[in-house]
Protein backbone atom coordinates (compact mmCIF):
# COMPACT_ATOMS: atom_id res chain seq x y z
CA UNK A 1 0.00 0.00 0.00
CA UNK A 2 1.66 3.29 -1.08
CA UNK A 3 2.02 5.32 2.06
CA UNK A 4 -1.05 8.21 1.31
CA UNK A 5 -3.51 4.89 0.35
CA UNK A 6 -2.19 3.51 3.87
CA UNK A 7 -2.81 6.91 5.43
CA UNK A 8 -6.14 6.92 4.15
CA UNK A 9 -7.02 3.67 5.32
CA UNK A 10 -5.93 4.27 8.56
CA UNK A 11 -7.98 6.94 9.19
CA UNK A 12 -11.24 5.76 8.03
CA UNK A 13 -10.32 2.17 10.57
CA UNK A 14 -9.86 4.66 13.17
CA UNK A 15 -12.89 6.77 12.43
CA UNK A 16 -15.15 3.01 12.24
CA UNK A 17 -13.56 2.25 15.52
CA UNK A 18 -15.50 5.08 17.21
CA UNK A 19 -19.08 4.44 14.96
CA UNK A 20 -18.29 1.02 16.36
CA UNK A 21 -17.95 1.66 19.68
CA UNK A 22 -20.83 4.34 19.79
CA UNK A 23 -23.26 2.46 17.86
CA UNK A 24 -22.12 -0.95 18.22
CA UNK A 25 -21.72 -3.68 15.58
CA UNK A 26 -25.02 -2.54 13.48
CA UNK A 27 -23.08 0.67 12.53
CA UNK A 28 -23.80 1.24 8.88
CA UNK A 29 -21.28 1.64 6.28
CA UNK A 30 -22.93 4.87 5.43
CA UNK A 31 -22.46 6.63 8.78
CA UNK A 32 -18.82 5.93 8.89
CA UNK A 33 -18.11 7.13 5.50
CA UNK A 34 -20.31 10.13 6.50
CA UNK A 35 -18.08 10.87 10.13
CA UNK A 36 -14.99 10.04 7.58
CA UNK A 37 -16.41 13.02 5.76
CA UNK A 38 -15.48 10.52 2.52
CA UNK A 39 -17.99 9.28 -0.12
CA UNK A 40 -19.23 5.96 0.24
CA UNK A 41 -17.57 4.84 -2.57
CA UNK A 42 -14.38 5.70 -1.16
CA UNK A 43 -15.16 3.68 1.90
CA UNK A 44 -16.31 0.46 0.02
CA UNK A 45 -12.70 0.90 -1.86
CA UNK A 46 -11.01 0.27 0.94
CA UNK A 47 -13.41 -2.16 2.74
CA UNK A 48 -15.83 -4.24 0.04
CA UNK A 49 -18.30 -5.15 2.32
CA UNK A 50 -19.51 -4.59 6.51
CA UNK A 51 -17.67 -7.98 7.22
CA UNK A 52 -14.92 -7.07 5.69
CA UNK A 53 -14.33 -3.73 7.73
CA UNK A 54 -15.29 -5.39 11.16
CA UNK A 55 -12.71 -7.78 10.43
CA UNK A 56 -9.60 -5.22 9.89
CA UNK A 57 -11.40 -4.21 12.61
CA UNK A 58 -11.01 -6.84 15.14
CA UNK A 59 -7.50 -7.88 13.61
CA UNK A 60 -5.87 -4.73 14.83
CA UNK A 61 -7.47 -5.56 18.01
CA UNK A 62 -6.55 -9.24 18.27
CA UNK A 63 -3.08 -8.25 17.06
CA UNK A 64 -2.57 -5.51 19.69
CA UNK A 65 -4.13 -8.34 22.22
CA UNK A 66 -0.85 -10.76 21.00
CA UNK A 67 1.65 -7.97 21.42
CA UNK A 68 0.43 -7.24 24.78
CA UNK A 69 0.82 -11.13 25.90
CA UNK A 70 4.06 -11.45 24.29
CA UNK A 71 5.39 -8.32 26.13
CA UNK A 72 3.99 -9.51 29.38
CA UNK A 73 5.64 -13.16 28.75
CA UNK A 74 8.84 -11.39 30.29
CA UNK A 75 6.86 -9.67 33.28
CA UNK A 76 6.47 -10.92 36.80
CA UNK A 77 5.48 -12.34 38.92
CA UNK A 78 3.79 -14.75 36.07
CA UNK A 79 0.20 -14.78 37.81
CA UNK A 80 -0.12 -10.68 37.78
CA UNK A 81 0.93 -11.07 34.18
CA UNK A 82 -1.82 -13.52 33.15
CA UNK A 83 -4.41 -11.69 34.96
CA UNK A 84 -3.27 -8.21 33.67
CA UNK A 85 -3.50 -9.91 30.25
CA UNK A 86 -7.18 -11.47 30.59
CA UNK A 87 -8.52 -7.91 31.73
CA UNK A 88 -7.04 -6.60 28.86
CA UNK A 89 -9.07 -9.79 26.89
CA UNK A 90 -11.92 -8.88 28.42
CA UNK A 91 -12.26 -5.20 27.89
CA UNK A 92 -11.77 -6.19 23.93
CA UNK A 93 -14.35 -8.85 23.78
CA UNK A 94 -16.87 -5.92 25.80
CA UNK A 95 -15.25 -3.13 23.45
CA UNK A 96 -18.02 -3.79 21.04
CA UNK A 97 -21.42 -6.30 21.33
CA UNK A 98 -21.13 -8.58 18.64
CA UNK A 99 -17.42 -9.20 19.36
CA UNK A 100 -18.24 -12.00 20.97
CA UNK A 101 -19.99 -13.65 18.50
CA UNK A 102 -17.76 -12.73 15.65
CA UNK A 103 -14.57 -13.97 17.40
CA UNK A 104 -15.91 -17.28 18.92
CA UNK A 105 -17.56 -17.97 14.54
CA UNK A 106 -13.89 -17.40 13.56
CA UNK A 107 -12.21 -19.85 16.22
CA UNK A 108 -13.89 -22.34 14.96
CA UNK A 109 -13.27 -21.64 11.26
CA UNK A 110 -10.11 -21.92 10.22
CA UNK A 111 -10.77 -20.51 6.61
CA UNK A 112 -12.14 -17.13 8.00
CA UNK A 113 -9.88 -14.31 7.45
CA UNK A 114 -9.73 -13.64 11.31
CA UNK A 115 -8.32 -17.04 12.37
CA UNK A 116 -5.02 -16.44 11.91
CA UNK A 117 -4.94 -13.29 14.32
CA UNK A 118 -7.69 -15.44 16.62
CA UNK A 119 -5.18 -18.56 16.58
CA UNK A 120 -2.21 -16.08 17.42
CA UNK A 121 -4.02 -14.84 20.81
CA UNK A 122 -5.18 -17.76 21.50
CA UNK A 123 -1.47 -19.08 21.96
CA UNK A 124 0.11 -16.13 23.27
CA UNK A 125 -2.50 -16.18 26.03
CA UNK A 126 -1.72 -19.87 26.54
CA UNK A 127 1.93 -19.27 26.95
CA UNK A 128 1.11 -16.99 29.99
CA UNK A 129 -1.07 -19.50 31.44
CA UNK A 130 1.60 -22.43 30.99
CA UNK A 131 4.02 -20.03 32.74
CA UNK A 132 1.75 -19.41 36.08
CA UNK A 133 1.30 -23.13 35.58
CA UNK A 134 4.85 -23.92 35.84
CA UNK A 135 4.85 -21.83 38.73
CA UNK A 136 2.21 -23.42 40.82
CA UNK A 137 0.00 -19.93 40.44
CA UNK A 138 -2.35 -20.95 38.04
CA UNK A 139 -4.81 -23.87 38.08
CA UNK A 140 -3.08 -26.94 36.60
CA UNK A 141 -6.27 -28.05 35.21
CA UNK A 142 -6.98 -25.25 32.82
CA UNK A 143 -5.67 -24.98 29.31
CA UNK A 144 -5.85 -22.17 26.65
CA UNK A 145 -9.36 -22.65 25.49
CA UNK A 146 -10.75 -22.33 29.18
CA UNK A 147 -9.05 -19.08 29.79
CA UNK A 148 -10.64 -18.05 26.09
CA UNK A 149 -13.96 -19.41 27.30
CA UNK A 150 -13.71 -17.49 30.28
CA UNK A 151 -12.94 -14.33 28.36
CA UNK A 152 -15.64 -14.39 26.44
CA UNK A 153 -18.09 -15.43 29.36
CA UNK A 154 -17.08 -11.93 31.33
CA UNK A 155 -17.37 -10.34 27.97
CA UNK A 156 -21.08 -12.03 27.65
CA UNK A 157 -21.85 -10.33 31.06
CA UNK A 158 -20.29 -6.84 30.34
CA UNK A 159 -22.70 -6.90 27.57
CA UNK A 160 -26.01 -8.01 29.44
CA UNK A 161 -27.36 -4.76 30.96
CA UNK A 162 -28.69 -6.79 33.73
CA UNK A 163 -25.60 -8.22 34.94
CA UNK A 164 -23.45 -5.18 33.53
CA UNK A 165 -23.23 -3.70 36.95
CA UNK A 166 -21.72 -6.38 38.59
CA UNK A 167 -19.23 -7.08 35.71
CA UNK A 168 -15.76 -5.78 37.58
CA UNK A 169 -16.74 -8.04 40.71
CA UNK A 170 -17.61 -10.99 38.58
CA UNK A 171 -14.25 -10.68 37.14
CA UNK A 172 -12.39 -10.82 39.96
CA UNK A 173 -14.51 -13.97 41.29
CA UNK A 174 -13.41 -15.58 37.90
CA UNK A 175 -10.11 -14.16 37.80
CA UNK A 176 -9.69 -15.80 41.60
CA UNK A 177 -10.81 -18.75 39.84
CA UNK A 178 -7.75 -18.98 37.38
CA UNK A 179 -5.39 -18.19 40.13
CA UNK A 180 -4.73 -21.17 42.41
CA UNK A 181 -5.76 -21.02 46.05
CA UNK A 182 -4.37 -17.36 47.61
CA UNK A 183 -5.17 -17.89 51.85
CA UNK A 184 -7.29 -14.72 51.16
CA UNK A 185 -8.70 -16.22 48.02
CA UNK A 186 -8.12 -12.70 46.41
CA UNK A 187 -6.13 -11.38 43.63
CA UNK A 188 -5.02 -8.03 45.06
CA UNK A 189 -3.25 -9.97 47.93
CA UNK A 190 -1.67 -12.40 45.38
CA UNK A 191 0.44 -9.32 44.33
CA UNK A 192 3.88 -8.90 46.04
CA UNK B 1 -59.32 -24.41 33.70
CA UNK B 2 -61.76 -27.37 33.38
CA UNK B 3 -59.68 -30.52 34.34
CA UNK B 4 -60.12 -31.43 30.07
CA UNK B 5 -59.19 -27.82 29.17
CA UNK B 6 -56.53 -28.69 31.88
CA UNK B 7 -55.32 -31.65 29.96
CA UNK B 8 -55.28 -30.56 26.79
CA UNK B 9 -53.00 -27.35 27.93
CA UNK B 10 -50.53 -29.83 29.64
CA UNK B 11 -50.22 -32.26 26.45
CA UNK B 12 -49.48 -29.22 24.04
CA UNK B 13 -47.22 -27.82 26.82
CA UNK B 14 -45.26 -30.79 26.77
CA UNK B 15 -45.53 -31.36 22.93
CA UNK B 16 -44.05 -27.64 22.58
CA UNK B 17 -41.22 -28.67 24.90
CA UNK B 18 -40.08 -31.84 23.08
CA UNK B 19 -40.09 -29.26 20.14
CA UNK B 20 -38.41 -26.76 21.22
CA UNK B 21 -35.89 -29.04 22.66
CA UNK B 22 -35.07 -30.15 19.16
CA UNK B 23 -35.25 -26.89 17.25
CA UNK B 24 -34.30 -24.60 20.28
CA UNK B 25 -36.27 -21.02 20.08
CA UNK B 26 -37.21 -20.79 16.45
CA UNK B 27 -39.53 -23.45 16.40
CA UNK B 28 -42.70 -22.22 15.13
CA UNK B 29 -46.35 -22.28 16.49
CA UNK B 30 -47.32 -24.72 13.29
CA UNK B 31 -44.73 -27.34 13.70
CA UNK B 32 -45.86 -27.26 17.26
CA UNK B 33 -49.72 -28.06 16.07
CA UNK B 34 -48.75 -30.33 14.06
CA UNK B 35 -46.75 -32.12 16.41
CA UNK B 36 -49.27 -32.20 18.79
CA UNK B 37 -52.03 -33.39 16.18
CA UNK B 38 -54.28 -30.26 16.71
CA UNK B 39 -55.01 -27.58 14.13
CA UNK B 40 -53.45 -24.28 14.89
CA UNK B 41 -56.81 -22.63 15.57
CA UNK B 42 -56.55 -24.60 19.10
CA UNK B 43 -53.30 -24.11 19.70
CA UNK B 44 -53.63 -20.30 19.46
CA UNK B 45 -57.04 -20.71 21.95
CA UNK B 46 -54.77 -21.89 24.43
CA UNK B 47 -51.39 -19.87 23.79
CA UNK B 48 -52.45 -16.47 21.61
CA UNK B 49 -48.64 -16.10 20.56
CA UNK B 50 -44.99 -17.47 20.41
CA UNK B 51 -44.29 -15.52 23.14
CA UNK B 52 -47.19 -16.56 25.79
CA UNK B 53 -46.15 -20.24 25.12
CA UNK B 54 -42.64 -19.64 25.59
CA UNK B 55 -43.53 -18.03 28.92
CA UNK B 56 -45.75 -20.61 29.64
CA UNK B 57 -42.77 -23.31 29.42
CA UNK B 58 -39.85 -21.30 30.80
CA UNK B 59 -42.92 -20.38 33.71
CA UNK B 60 -42.52 -24.27 34.46
CA UNK B 61 -38.56 -24.65 34.49
CA UNK B 62 -38.36 -21.50 36.19
CA UNK B 63 -41.49 -23.20 38.95
CA UNK B 64 -39.15 -26.26 39.26
CA UNK B 65 -35.80 -24.82 39.97
CA UNK B 66 -37.60 -22.44 42.86
CA UNK B 67 -38.95 -26.25 44.26
CA UNK B 68 -35.88 -28.03 43.78
CA UNK B 69 -34.25 -25.05 45.86
CA UNK B 70 -36.69 -25.28 48.60
CA UNK B 71 -36.21 -29.16 49.00
CA UNK B 72 -32.58 -28.10 49.04
CA UNK B 73 -32.81 -25.54 51.79
CA UNK B 74 -32.93 -28.21 54.20
CA UNK B 75 -30.56 -30.49 52.66
CA UNK B 76 -26.51 -31.18 53.82
CA UNK B 77 -23.98 -30.26 53.54
CA UNK B 78 -25.10 -26.32 52.68
CA UNK B 79 -22.21 -26.21 50.06
CA UNK B 80 -23.06 -29.35 48.26
CA UNK B 81 -26.79 -28.38 48.04
CA UNK B 82 -25.66 -24.91 46.39
CA UNK B 83 -23.47 -26.60 43.88
CA UNK B 84 -26.47 -29.14 43.01
CA UNK B 85 -29.19 -26.48 42.49
CA UNK B 86 -26.60 -24.52 40.78
CA UNK B 87 -26.16 -27.10 38.32
CA UNK B 88 -29.31 -27.73 37.97
CA UNK B 89 -30.10 -24.15 36.99
CA UNK B 90 -27.51 -24.39 34.25
CA UNK B 91 -28.73 -27.73 32.79
CA UNK B 92 -32.06 -25.71 32.69
CA UNK B 93 -30.49 -22.39 31.43
CA UNK B 94 -28.94 -24.80 28.46
CA UNK B 95 -32.02 -26.59 27.88
CA UNK B 96 -33.18 -24.36 24.81
CA UNK B 97 -31.10 -22.01 22.90
CA UNK B 98 -32.46 -18.28 23.64
CA UNK B 99 -33.34 -18.85 26.97
CA UNK B 100 -30.73 -16.36 28.66
CA UNK B 101 -31.77 -13.89 27.09
CA UNK B 102 -35.58 -14.42 27.71
CA UNK B 103 -34.67 -14.69 31.47
CA UNK B 104 -32.22 -11.87 31.44
CA UNK B 105 -35.36 -9.69 30.01
CA UNK B 106 -37.47 -11.03 32.41
CA UNK B 107 -35.74 -10.40 35.25
CA UNK B 108 -35.08 -6.81 34.38
CA UNK B 109 -38.57 -6.10 33.42
CA UNK B 110 -40.93 -5.93 36.55
CA UNK B 111 -43.82 -6.01 34.51
CA UNK B 112 -43.12 -8.56 32.44
CA UNK B 113 -45.31 -12.05 32.69
CA UNK B 114 -42.33 -13.93 33.87
CA UNK B 115 -40.44 -11.73 36.30
CA UNK B 116 -42.47 -13.17 39.33
CA UNK B 117 -40.59 -16.82 38.78
CA UNK B 118 -37.60 -14.94 37.89
CA UNK B 119 -37.62 -13.30 41.00
CA UNK B 120 -38.56 -16.49 42.92
CA UNK B 121 -35.74 -18.86 41.23
CA UNK B 122 -33.41 -15.60 42.22
CA UNK B 123 -34.32 -15.61 45.57
CA UNK B 124 -34.49 -19.32 46.50
CA UNK B 125 -30.86 -19.60 44.82
CA UNK B 126 -30.07 -16.82 47.38
CA UNK B 127 -31.18 -18.65 50.35
CA UNK B 128 -29.13 -21.56 49.17
CA UNK B 129 -25.76 -19.16 49.19
CA UNK B 130 -26.73 -17.41 52.16
CA UNK B 131 -27.03 -20.85 53.63
CA UNK B 132 -23.35 -21.71 52.69
CA UNK B 133 -22.26 -18.25 53.60
CA UNK B 134 -23.27 -18.78 57.11
CA UNK B 135 -21.37 -22.01 56.90
CA UNK B 136 -18.17 -20.31 55.71
CA UNK B 137 -18.15 -23.05 52.57
CA UNK B 138 -19.31 -20.28 49.82
CA UNK B 139 -17.22 -16.83 48.57
CA UNK B 140 -18.60 -14.06 51.46
CA UNK B 141 -18.60 -11.39 48.89
CA UNK B 142 -20.99 -13.26 46.55
CA UNK B 143 -24.55 -11.90 46.18
CA UNK B 144 -27.84 -13.66 44.21
CA UNK B 145 -27.10 -11.73 41.53
CA UNK B 146 -23.23 -13.03 40.88
CA UNK B 147 -24.81 -16.32 41.33
CA UNK B 148 -27.74 -15.86 38.43
CA UNK B 149 -25.15 -13.96 36.18
CA UNK B 150 -22.81 -17.04 36.71
CA UNK B 151 -25.71 -19.59 35.60
CA UNK B 152 -26.08 -17.51 32.85
CA UNK B 153 -22.64 -17.32 31.70
CA UNK B 154 -21.99 -20.82 31.97
CA UNK B 155 -25.75 -21.28 30.06
CA UNK B 156 -24.32 -19.03 27.47
CA UNK B 157 -21.25 -20.71 27.36
CA UNK B 158 -22.83 -24.33 26.06
CA UNK B 159 -24.80 -22.57 23.67
CA UNK B 160 -21.28 -21.64 21.84
CA UNK B 161 -20.43 -24.56 19.79
CA UNK B 162 -16.91 -23.75 19.99
CA UNK B 163 -16.77 -23.72 24.00
CA UNK B 164 -20.00 -26.82 24.31
CA UNK B 165 -17.07 -29.29 24.55
CA UNK B 166 -15.55 -28.03 27.47
CA UNK B 167 -18.65 -27.16 29.35
CA UNK B 168 -18.36 -29.59 31.90
CA UNK B 169 -14.71 -28.34 33.10
CA UNK B 170 -16.13 -24.78 33.14
CA UNK B 171 -19.41 -25.87 35.39
CA UNK B 172 -16.34 -27.58 37.38
CA UNK B 173 -14.07 -23.98 37.31
CA UNK B 174 -17.09 -21.69 37.84
CA UNK B 175 -18.23 -24.17 41.03
CA UNK B 176 -14.64 -23.81 42.69
CA UNK B 177 -14.86 -20.10 42.24
CA UNK B 178 -18.10 -19.61 44.63
CA UNK B 179 -16.99 -22.06 46.74
CA UNK B 180 -14.43 -20.90 49.60
CA UNK B 181 -10.95 -22.83 49.20
CA UNK B 182 -10.84 -26.07 49.27
CA UNK B 183 -7.37 -27.47 50.00
CA UNK B 184 -7.33 -28.92 46.52
CA UNK B 185 -9.52 -26.88 44.74
CA UNK B 186 -11.78 -29.58 44.32
CA UNK B 187 -15.21 -29.13 44.40
CA UNK B 188 -15.82 -33.34 44.39
CA UNK B 189 -13.16 -33.72 47.52
CA UNK B 190 -15.08 -30.79 49.33
CA UNK B 191 -18.18 -33.78 49.90
CA UNK B 192 -17.82 -35.23 53.31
Amino acid sequence: MRADARKNYDHLLAVAREVVTEHGADASMRDIARRADVGLATLLRHFPTREALFEALLRENLDALTQQAVELETSNPPDEALVSWFREGVAFVQSYSGVVALMAGAHAAPESALYASCAAVHSAGERLLLRAQAEGTARADMNGDDLFALMSALGWLGDQSSFAPRADHLFHLIANAILTNQPSNDVKKAKR
